[in-house]
């Protein structure tokens, strides 16, 4: 028996990218894609590399039936997401890979979206989607709010840090190197390949980038008290990953055994042995995690670095293996593609 | 009941592409990986991003034993390959991934690779691995001599029309675009990002690649005599994939009828609408090949191009298929991977 | 004593290509640039490379002053060139880098543009930019229409072969692999970094290119006959450099000799050794062009590959040593810059 | 009048990047070029980029005559240089560009570079060379020790502030991004395009990187006591180009002017506005650095961001800025080149 999914903003990388692992699940089908601006289109004129895939075309949402769909995965834009996924019916379970419903509260989602939250009453229903960390959650959750990737990767590197307590909640610094696909497929000069090939540059630099909104809230709440971060994006020129270098005062092996012990029986967060560090070349179209510790030579202080593919696990692989928990099907399933190198 | 295999050469591009497809074929078991120089290594060192796969050690060939194999691939040099493979224990059948079984007259192998073959009655049994067009054979090979990969690409584009004679055989012209992974992890100076990123050229212009030697025996077996076509090979900055523009004259529709014929049941050849044409973009790191037909404005001629991924179905995953049916297995078995894009 | 000039159209590649080039002019000084969207901007804020020197702010046309301008540069789309350039005062002679006038024959324009053309009498005083052949009538002319950058290239490649005879004229084709500045800075999807890097398809293929129509028109001048190429660009992810791979037919070493002897006195025109041929690594961010000639394995058959900078020899580049000869400047004047590599 | 150069190693890419630079200076002359390994081979065939200039060929360092040499340029690797240049004539003046002068203590070479200084005397003439901080030093020395790249870019971040006391110095942090050229023209499997390309990993992290010895080193001149600040260089997928993201504690509006004023009449080091910082793609090819300050959210922290291209302010131009100042020419000589871009 399969289930029945569809993909609400199809048309984007996420949506595209969220297509290609399902291609190899043996027990999703997709039984509707939207993407209002390329409603009509095949898939295979939007996505070409899809098109050896038997799909359903391109509709706009109003167009598509949810009556036999189980799991809504939605791609939409911020803001876009929260109206929508209001309006399914009640039957449809939806995992949102939109920033809509990260933040539990409406006056955080004001404050680092610009804008009143729209749909709060659902944001109350919503639970967070890291799923090392929200499992029994999102298994009987309605609405699972995808993280942001930065937000992922740099949980993946500090949580289990924060809650054991090894390190200085006032001296933490992650500057996080992200591939291009992170921004989407939005037409913006800076995203031009003439822009930035051989070019790398910070941005949202200073502390305004909304993903810190994300690490606030987590890592108070694992913390017990406000751990407000330094956090510094930096652009590279590459098309998937994600590499977050965190500084962080404590005792070194400490940090590391923590890490061991907080993952070992995680299938995709794979800790390196100590004084290894990633690659995000060796994660890249894969839902693995590799995270590594070296001390500094500034006795305790060391350097924590974590590597993954934002559009996989920071983002529709993670929806996957998160509508993998909801279904009750195996965590893994679809999503042990081994990384692609070179 | 799954099939124990052994890859020889396992710590080059094609070994570790090879180990990256089968992690997810449900009916193929590793018990053996060989690479001299890294013997003793865990693939883990050598290949971090196949660090989840619990796989055995490299070691040297000599070490392995072959008493439960049933399959060995073959990701040796050139030359090395002819030694090592007729050394090989008679129960065993064997995927070679190496230039070395490839031309069926000795005479040719000396002529492009510039030594005798150490191996000439080997040669005789050897089956050429393009699939699609040695299938029968290849089930009941004892060895298959996998092809170039720029030399797969262009048969792709060119084979069923010079089968079906709807082109001048004596005005093809092949314009190759490779990506660098096909050169292997050899340490040369113009395979250092330094001098290939942002840099394009020609290489072996004016007809002195190896892979036409392939051309030259697959097209002549094909018309019924010798076939001289122009190649021109060309590095671009770009990991994987081979385009193939190739210029023919001869009747554009009748040109893309006879290839949406030849392959209408081919599950890995997808011919493209007429008037389009494909991108390595969007055949990257899957079997797939993709071929367009457009009509160019001179009256009776077309330009015909493939692309594929040389380490994919250029090369490993060309393999995978060929096991596959030596096997008995559905030929598509791990290798249904949609293409990665972005 | 040095000219004053201005740039129309300051805000795209070409324009900021020539404001690096006139940099170390020491005979130029730029006293306007014109930029409609970006009007009232400082340099530094559309172009920080520039943030060193000394520039005009960005202003719209209207408020431009042409008094003191001897020269002006006109970066500006296609369509829109014309009409600016018809109303520009007379004593301000035009270097043009549009497409806008570049066709003799109006009716050409209509085909290969899509529109009738708004200046045809202006366009009868225009003189085609290809500096090396056209050298006497732009030292007097007042409007100057640079040349596209890949027709600057492939007349580069063909253009003495075809005066001299030493080529079949109805087998001439053309491959040709361009980097992605030669598109502009336009916000286009295929243009985006995560949709072109790793990628390689062609475009305009089978011969609806625009710059064919200068191909046509300027070949068919200097054969006396028509001469109909068959030319498929290709897109390559570098971001500067066009590769032109040219397949002819005749004798490979009449066709090396009369290379050679085109362009002996040429300072930026430099023919290989016969057998090597360039890459456009080695000419990048220069004015340089190399041009390689190396006989095909097929007797009579050539393959002659040119390489350039689109940006530079293809475009600003070829307008500033147009400049110069207005000028009565030597004519290698700001331009000797050593290519950049790596 | 001309005073005449010598550049030995000048088969490497600060070789390269040094005759590239001196082709446009009109009062160096290049008579000697060595590079053993490629003696007797004449430069375009070594750097065909470099084809049309006139240019000596390269000869082993022992073929060289120094009679007519003012100034020896000296792109050597670390520890052949100490040797190389204790046996130059005396009345030749030297600037090197490896590592071998850097450290002033010849312990603390011999605890970064893991063995013996062979030439101490020498190495108490030697004057570090970053012009900004040594200009008067350099005009008179017989012996000037080019910086190393990373080096320079950080110490233009900080030097300042340290000198001034305006940031903590116990909480100093260093994310460098460094392009792959400074690497060297070195056959490393790391180093290949396939390995690179879409990959980002750090390097020498834990604060191993030999370029540590140099901040300390002149740390803790400025501050006259021991500064040990955390540094982890990453390589990204670019050519050229470094990226010094530099946390730091103290009041950011009094960090920004201290850069200002320091820099106030410095030709070649901007500091961008208040909030502003760099990118590499913005100073490529060129002798720019550029520095950015940008206060963080968490009060009192700074992100001090400093780009410059590591072939040219980061090694060969440094060096011309430093021979410039030796033979009394202006500084800047040579060294105006606007940045590439795109």
């Amino acid at each position: 028996m399969t289930h029945n999914v569809a993909i609400l903003g199809a048309s984007g990388y996420t949506g595209a990218e969220l297509v290609r692992l399902i291609a190899t699940h043996p027990q999703l089908t997709i039984v509707g894609l939207s993407g209002n601006s390329k409603a009509g289109m095949a898939m295979a004129d939007v996505f070409p590399h899809l098109r050896h895939l038997d799909l359903p075309r391109l509709t706009t949402i109003d167009e598509m039936s949810f009556d036999d769909v189980e799991i809504v995965f939605c791609g939409l834009p911020h803001a876009t997401s929260q109206k929508v996924i209001a309006g399914l019916p009640e039957h449809v379970r939806v995992v949102d890979m939109s920033a809509d419903f990260r933040l539990r509260d409406p006056a955080d989602y004001e404050k680092w979206y610009g804008k009143a939250h729209a749909a709060p009453e659902l944001q109350k229903t919503a639970v967070y989607g890291l799923t090392e960390f929200y499992r029994d959650q999102i298994k009987d959750a309605r609405l699972v709010a995808g993280t942001g990737c930065n937000a992922a990767t740099g949980q993946y590197a500090l949580r289990p840090l924060i809650a054991a307590g090894v390190i200085d909640l006032d001296q933490i610094v992650m500057d996080l190197k992200a591939a291009v696909s992170g921004a989407g497929r939005a037409l913006k000069e800076n995203l031009l390949h003439a822009e930035l090939s051989e070019g790398a540059h910070g941005y949202a630099v200073g502390g305004t980038h909304r993903h810190l909104g994300e690490f606030d809230q987590e890592f108070a709440l694992v913390a017990g008290r406000p751990v407000n971060i330094q956090f510094t994006p930096h652009l590279i020129p590459a098309n998937r990953g994600i590499l977050a270098t965190t500084y962080v005062q404590g005792d070194p092996q400490a940090i590391y055994e923590t890490l061991v012990a907080a993952y070992a029986a995680e299938p995709f967060i794979e800790v390196l042995p100590m004084g290894q560090h990633p690659s995000i070349k060796h994660i890249r179209a894969s839902n693995f995690c590799h995270i590594g510790v070296v001390a500094d030579r500034v006795p305790g202080r060391a350097i924590v670095i974590a590597a993954l593919d934002n559009l996989t696990k920071g983002s529709s692989g993670q929806a996957l293996q998160n509508a993998n928990l909801m279904l009750g099907l195996p965590e893994t399933e679809g999503l042990m593609l081994a990384p692609v190198f070179p």
